[in-house]
């Protein structure tokens, strides 16, 4: 078994299919999911099988040629008809990570840009489009890797929160792209894995990458964040993100602005690792990021299991917004933007190569 | 079935024994286990079957009648001897919450006052003095609610974490007292209930004891409690404790520091809500608390499935220290302690009615 994961893959050409991990398998099984079309993508996207803002957009733009293939045969007009009606659809699956609307977008461009010919030759334009977003994403979390490699210390302790890995992307991750990077340099860190309640993608997805990598790495529950902070066992946190505002207020998994607080309070510097696909420049704080609120059984019966009273009213926000003034840096595959502010954003990303409408 | 739990229950007289509520069970099932010997009291204390620093010193105190009946019968020497190893044992349970140690102590000394006599009037004695633990914690309770509950405004929103309930003392609680007598005043509360990784307390046991006496509540996961803060929901956070140093230092259940590190952040008012039986003024500061650590499968088997690969290294604290400074006040069943100070407390407090050998 290859060290790093492949969490999505094509199989055929522009007539194929995709294959993911279903990521809600592990870490006890490891089993991969075919989708066929673009409701399977569209269900493997909501159900959380595939997760983490880069790996969405990717999944998001192989659901498009999915979605496109049984119109690539007939006329212009319902062609586009159906690219529409696909990406509305794919857009409906999950709002808050922004790499989804970006795919979206960057495939309707695509095929914008050959209008005109036929729809067998638009629709080898939306798979080579789809390839290429996959393509990039690697080099993407590559470059992530290798700026923040530069931050952390040999025998440093890292915390991370939720999974911004290998399963979060093509195969690397942001964050924990960082920490395999390191490894690769020879530098020797240990990681602490929040747990990251309610489903756990700490414990199942980043533990789980950690040790098949070998990565010295304990597992925590998220409330214990604070006491190996103050037992002075962590030297930096690293985390991922699903949206960035222009003034580098960032959206990422719930639980990640209470890590942000606590590192602030033991002068622990608190990086957020992504690529500029993850910006969104068109919002201008994090007040205008939508968060997702995903159902109560995910708290009361985490796992089959019930473990609350009937009838109990619960809050299960799927995000939190980090405010930029807590975030020392964040890096990208461009560089690290240091300090985060609107001015050093806009010198590092500028306007997205493809903007939302 | 009454509002109020009976966490604890004494069947019979001196010969009796002793039945309590599995806590393990709860929120599904409200089953009862009867211990008619102190391994059984032991047994229950370890597996988290009654819990709660009060709770534990009350069935320390039946598990040392039950442990020295036997010996009712026979010489004094004999009974005195296995007064000492009952004690002993018993103490080998849980090593954080003081109570525990408190309530053996303060049975030794009541067997202490009556040596010479009959080991049948000693167990008679000894009887009496559990009976007094437990009806003395009633008492601490109702005082520790009605001062507590000139805290907190109509209309708050109150923040706890893990169970400081009925189920953790002998029908009333210690935070949860507070609460109870604020809706017993007319005051209308909304509690926010952490879910208390990794056993679940707060989402089986808080939200359960508020459910039942109809107390507006919604359940967070414990990285959860930020955001809430954020949003300004939370006016106030209590919480209970294991046991407090001299300098007012609190051990409590795991997660609460980082609590008072983000109440700290958003200029909410941390209170600590606790008998004078919580205090150890034999321990100048926090950091000689004795942390227990549990077991690992916790944390990676919490639900009755495995949520973590094997073999992951695991760091499970059941407890840590929130330093003074992050406590507003504590609420005692003595008066309210404010400021948190080694002066203030040993005004109020004094030296414990039965310190530790």
């Amino acid at each position: 078994m290859p060290s790093h994961v492949e969490t999505l893959r094509w199989i055929g050409a522009e007539r194929g299919h995709l294959v993911l991990i279903d990521q809600t398998r592990l870490p006890v099984d490891l089993v991969e999911l075919e989708c066929r079309d673009v409701k399977s993508v569209w269900e493997a996207i909501k159900q959380l099988r595939v997760r983490g803002a880069p790996a969405i957009g990717i999944a998001g733009a192989y659901g498009i040629v999915l979605g496109t293939q049984p119109a690539a045969s007939g006329n212009q007009q319902a062609f586009f008809a159906r690219l529409q009606e696909v990406a509305a659809y794919l857009a409906t699956s999950r709002p808050t990570a922004v790499n989804l609307f970006w795919a979206l977008d960057r495939m309707k461009d695509a095929a914008a840009a050959h209008r005109g010919k036929d729809p067998s030759e638009i629709q080898a334009a939306l798979f080579a489009e789809a390839r290429a977003i996959h393509e990039e994403d690697r080099a993407l979390c590559r470059a992530i890797g290798r700026y923040g490699a530069q931050l952390l210390q040999d025998k440093s302790g890292v915390l991370t929160h939720c999974n911004a890995g290998g399963l979060a992307t093509s195969e690397y991750g942001t964050a924990l792209s960082v920490f395999f990077t390191c490894q690769d340099q020879g530098k020797n860190l240990h990681v602490f894995v929040d747990e990251t309640r309610p489903l756990l993608q700490g414990s199942r997805l980043t533990a789980w990458e950690l040790a098949r990598r070998g990565i010295d790495a304990t597992l925590i529950c998220d409330n214990m964040a604070g006491q190996v902070m103050r037992e002075g066992k962590v030297q930096a946190v690293i985390v991922g993100a699903d949206r960035i505002a222009a003034n580098g207020d960032t959206a990422n998994k719930i639980g990640t602005y209470s890590v942000a607080v606590l590192a602030a309070a033991h002068d622990i510097p608190f990086y957020v690792a992504a690529p500029s696909t993850t910006f969104d420049l068109s919002i201008a704080s994090g007040d205008q990021i939508p968060i997702e609120e995903r159902s109560r059984e995910e708290i009361t019966h985490g796992f089959g299991r019930q473990t609350a009273p009937d009838g109990i009213d619960v809050y299960n926000p799927a995000f939190d917004v980090t405010p930029a003034r807590l975030i020392r840096s964040i890096i990208t595959e461009r560089g690290i933007i240091e300090p985060v502010s609107r001015a050093t954003i806009a010198q590092t990303i500028g306007r997205p190569s493809a903007g939302r409408d």
